[in-house]
């Protein structure tokens, strides 16, 4: 995926992180270059030529009211024009910088991305939910080709890690429980920050608010200084780390306000993103949908240890629905499909936690990959202004220094996280989260619950481990009578170092002062109340709490992403107009292919219902279409469907089987297809397999022949 | 499904209806004979012989009070104690009877059915989610083996209709906004009836008070008359059709109170079913999580009308979560699993609409089924008191006489309903629902959001239709002045036979008298206003809002149906304990096989592991288990989980495999393993075609050594 090829140039884009994770080292990632010389040149220039115009513009003024003759005037006004023409070309200029990697190249994948949704809507892979009541943001439906990508996406996922890993997959409920996600922290913590139109209650993310302030202004305001424009640059490139009280004060100090009414905005106050309901009649049971798949898994992780035989590492895995309650400012409501199918109330996660043991969390297969390079962008790097270089995994993951850096940033259950992204249109998208969520969720379950979630390490021969033993005289108790259980509560809470201390003084001293907080004062030890010694002893096995590594895969995103990088145009035939095509692998297409009679004829359609059904028998997705449409058009809904291979009858005995891509033909006796269709389908062979064997064949065939004529 | 082996006896019990579903015709039922003879003799024995005790016992008393000799009190006394001794055997046999088909018969269901949720749990095909906070009634996890079977057969669905009928499949939004729920009539309708404790608050669905009450009444109270236990048995077999006065008149009329707290209970009234939330941070959107998947192809009618070139019929599908806030009384809260995986709040439904044009709501392959006998439950047969008996398919659909029976028992948006029921220890339980919605649904969304959800018949050739036409002429104009438009609209809103009346009396009389509404009178209409004919004219389309027929899957049912029609035990080799076996067919079966080194060792490890990659790479789901566990403990862990091969490795060339039902065992080359398996897993040969090779093999090895013995 991270390799992924792309028809796209690589965008200038500030990293866009979602809510609840964060960043250490990211993998694919460009990063924009430092501030360019040009830029600074040019925001210098336009500035010198802004007050160029202005004082021209008041020489004129002054011309004129001093009624100086015409020829003077006409000349001062000449040079104002020539220097308002230089001015708005430098404006130009700046713009076509501002706007990203050049202003066209940022049309472009506009332009590019328009292509890719107009294609989708045309061809239904993605509905907006609920269309014909208006729909709602942040929610839509897969169509019947998304529907079919999507399911051959997840199939393949599935065989990809659940069966190549033998991970226990997991289905778990959607509908939770307040106390679940109360001990996770999602109900305190699952939260972007918001700001309310204090007349209308209309109500709008802060940061985002911040965000398109900044951009706007960068690249609208041009005479704005260069030190405010590397101002207002700091302040996105920071701005997900901004508390609300920091994102407050830059609210007012920018005035800032609502963006429909222009009314003041409150104070930043934290939303949480979790879809609220209550559970049976009384609504005495809060509860919420699901944010994420996995706290399903940890609540199960005793069923799941057990089910693996109280075996440590094992990984579950879970294919689900979860729902976070986003909230869209009005700047994407009116323009619904801008972050469309990347920010969504209701998305498909894919989501792995491996439990593993803390001191030591390595893989058996990482050998295997330990020398792959990868693109990636170290969290250090970001910072230093580098861009993103490839690395291989091995010295990825044995560089320290990647870790705990700008710890802020991260999520509040992990202790090191990696983003997987993947270039589109929209810049690098986070595709896949990968976190090192250490024992927290484990631990936080144990301590709501009162449930021990634990495992255990049963050494092969006992170990030795030093405990200290103490051992008490009756001293003791005649001394302190009723408080002696305090005395000796407080002298077992002692470390290593305190009690050596404390014998060596005894030894020494005889005696000791000793503070016990229970009883709030210090009282004297003496040598005869108790020894204190070191002994060995054996254990045969530890306890510990399980760390989790969880790789985390947004179904939806990578989808989108797999449009983007399968979506090409190419002219038509008659060269008048652009086809679109995605190139999808048979693996992930809607349909593996088309039948389509040539004309519409009784015979025809009967072999091609007679193909379709030995498809179907085989297994094979595909569309049937006996419709009088031309046939070159339905070759095109064709291409636009992803569909590789289209089958079309021409004659009773044989068909011609089309390439999407290369557009070659080749031709199939109707018994054969569904055989030559399965290998195709299932990668057993590729188009270049059967091309080489029916040209093979072809020679066969004139050999033959020809040795046939000579013998007679 | 409907005609799946059972091995259970069929049970007495009284069907179960959804809420929201109601039938019409039942696939599959039996139903509870007419109220035994026995029954009825039995409750008068028991009636005379409590009356017979009372009275003897009333002599008693009076022997002793009156001083009676000793042996005149002692035989008495033993007369009593006989009487009584009679009358607790009576008791028994009744108590057999009434508490299903002979205790004995409920008792092996009830004893079946905990060996089978045993299984469940110890090899986690379920798990009660959020277990360690207690768990909240209704919500189940799929564990590792039952999130794998759930898989394979929504594969199978998928393959099944999907693939085989091009069904056009969606996956649309779980998260829905109220105003598609109060156009479906969910957000009035979906309710079930609460009764509530007028101390406490705590809720109750009142019809399962009822219900309780009479079955307890029945069951325990053996006292009652003949006429009392019909009429509990009346209520029983009638409470689905109960408004909610009845209801709460039979509660009064039964005394019937809280039965945790003996508070009175208040009367019944409807609460709503769905999971309801709300949408963005405004709290101004008003939502549900979705009670079925039908809504979202619904309002995605016309996409899919689109999508499928704008033609009739069509089916589309889905597959997803569905939510219902079901209610459950304490004493099902108390025994979580007695409906636990039958009344869930969260399911997994697979969904079919059919587009039909309501003139011809035919299926191209239905004469292919259509002789095909089901075992059936007609409502007529169920009033009549007749058994279920089989009826071909063809002759039921179309007997008219099946339809429109018992409307009131129908769900709002149906014209005609059928189940599909499957057999369990639970007696007979919905598992498909199959209504027909009409238009329904359609045209409901049509008012509501006033986009046209219709479809178009273009005629292959105009059709020719009578229509009438009006010609006015100036004299109309002339006699009404103002009021002629009032006139005019009132002539066009006359019908056929009107306009025809009109027509004969103006050519007989010369003039009419006319009221026109609008005006509040009658007016004189004369010959030489207007002319008015019929005239023929050609149409070259009509337009419809289709019909909806859909089948609705519940497929958690299923699957438990699945397991309990799969579940059986066999005594152990030593024949010291009972083992269970889930004989799944390879298809739906959570893993194909298991890969077990016989002994702990490194070569059979390896050799494992080799067998392991190899099925991995073929995509046959598997398990290794590489632990010292005894090769018996093994195999009888494979045969818990319905694993139908287990693969033994014994010697580094070579395994045994196992057949999970015969126990038999064969010998195949490692390297054949992963073919062999292969075949198996997707039924290309069956267990016994492996065999037969076998022997074969065996036969030729043998022939071809003689031969070569005599060639030598």
């Amino acid at each position: 995926m991270a390799c992924a090829r792309s028809s796209l140039s690589s965008p200038h884009q500030l990293p866009r992180r979602s809510h609840a994770r964060s960043l250490n080292l990211t993998l694919n990632r460009h990063i924009p270059p430092p501030m360019a010389a040009t830029e600074e040149s040019l925001r210098r220039n336009l500035a010198e030529m802004l007050s160029a115009v202005e004082s021209h513009g008041n020489s004129v003024k002054a011309l004129k009211a001093s009624n100086a003759p015409k020829t003077e005037i006409d000349a001062a006004i000449e040079a104002l024009n020539r220097l308002k023409l230089e001015k708005s070309l430098i404006e130009r200029e700046l713009q076509s910088i501002v706007s990203g990697n050049g202003a066209d190249s940022s049309v472009t994948r506009e332009a590019f991305r328009q292509a890719v949704v107009n294609t989708h809507e045309r061809r239904q892979f993605f509905i907006l939910s609920f269309n014909i009541y208006g729909g709602v943001a942040g929610l839509y439906d897969y169509g019947p080709p998304g529907c079919a990508v999507k399911s051959n996406v997840l199939s393949f996922w599935r065989q990809h890690f659940v069966l190549e890993e033998k991970m226990l997959e997991v289905d778990c409920s959607c509908v939770t429980p307040e106390v679940v996600l109360k001990a996770s922290s999602h109900v305190d913590k699952f939260t972007d920050l918001m700001v309310k139109d204090e007349k209308t209650g209309t109500c709008y993310r802060a940061d985002h608010l911040l965000k398109d302030f900044c951009k706007d202004k960068l690249e609208k305001d041009l005479s704005i200084s260069m030190e405010k424009a590397a101002e207002l640059k700091k302040v996105l490139a920071t701005l997900d780390d901004f508390s609300a009280e920091e994102l407050g004060a830059k609210i007012k100090e920018y005035g800032i306000i609502a963006p429909d009414t222009k009314n003041p905005l409150s104070d930043p106050y934290p939303f949480n993103l979790m879809f609220q309901t209550s559970i049976g009649p009384s609504g005495l049971i809060p509860g919420y949908m699901r944010p994420e798949t996995a706290q399903g898994i940890f609540v199960n992780f005793n069923y799941l240890y057990y089910y693996n035989r109280n075996k440590l590492p094992f990984a579950a895995a879970q294919i689900g629905q979860a729902f976070r309650n986003e909230v869209f400012n009005l700047s994407v409501k009116l323009n619904i499909c801008v972050h469309g199918l990347l920010r969504v109330r209701e998305s498909t996660l894919a989501e792995i936690e491996h439990f593993v043991d803390p001191e030591d969390k390595s893989h058996p297969k990482f050998s295997k990959v330990a020398n792959l390079e990868i693109l990636m962008f170290p969290r250090e790097d970001q910072m230093s202004g580098q861009y993103a270089r490839n690395i291989p995994l091995g010295e990825a993951v044995s560089k320290a220094g990647f870790n705990y850096h700008l710890a802020n940033e991260m999520a509040y259950y992990a202790a090191d996280c990696w983003d997987a992204e993947i270039e589109s249109s929209y810049g690098w998208i986070e595709c896949v989260g990968i976190a090192d969520r250490s024992a927290f969720d484990l631990k936080a379950h144990m301590d709501k619950s009162g449930v021990a979630l634990v495992a255990q390490e049963k050494f092969s021969e006992p170990r030795e481990v030093e405990v200290l033993l103490y051992a008490y005289n009756t001293q003791l108790g005649l001394a302190f009578r009723g408080n002696q259980k305090n005395v000796v509560e407080a002298l077992k809470a002692m470390n290593e170092k305190e009690a050596m201390d404390m014998k060596a003084e005894l030894e020494s001293k005889g005696e000791v002062e000793f503070y016990v907080c229970t009883l709030g004062k210090n009282v004297c030890i003496k040598k005869n109340m108790l020894s204190i010694s070191k002994e060995k002893k054996k254990v045969h096995h530890r306890v510990f709490t399980p760390s989790v590594i969880e790789p985390s895969f947004g179904i939806g995103r990578i989808i989108y992403c797999l449009y983007e990088h399968s979506f090409y145009t190419r002219p038509s035939k008659a060269g008048e107009e652009l086809l679109n095509v995605f190139r999808f692998p048979p693996l992930v297409a809607p349909f593996k292919c088309m039948v389509f009679p040539l004309v519409q004829n009784q015979k025809f359609e009967k072999v091609a219902e007679d193909i379709s059904e030995s498809l179907t028998v085989a297994g094979i997705s595909h569309q049937i279409d006996i419709t009088s449409t031309s046939i070159g058009k339905r070759y095109a809904i064709s291409d636009e469907l992803g569909v590789p291979f289209a089958i079309t009858v021409d004659t009773i005995s044989s068909v011609t089987i089309r390439e999407r891509d290369s557009k070659d033909q080749i031709r199939v006796k109707v018994h054969k297809v569904a055989s030559v269709m399965t290998a195709l389908a299932y990668g057993h062979r590729t188009w270049e397999d059967i091309l080489e064997k029916k040209k093979m064949g072809g020679y066969l065939v004139k050999l033959l022949s020809s040795l046939l004529r000579i013998c007679r």
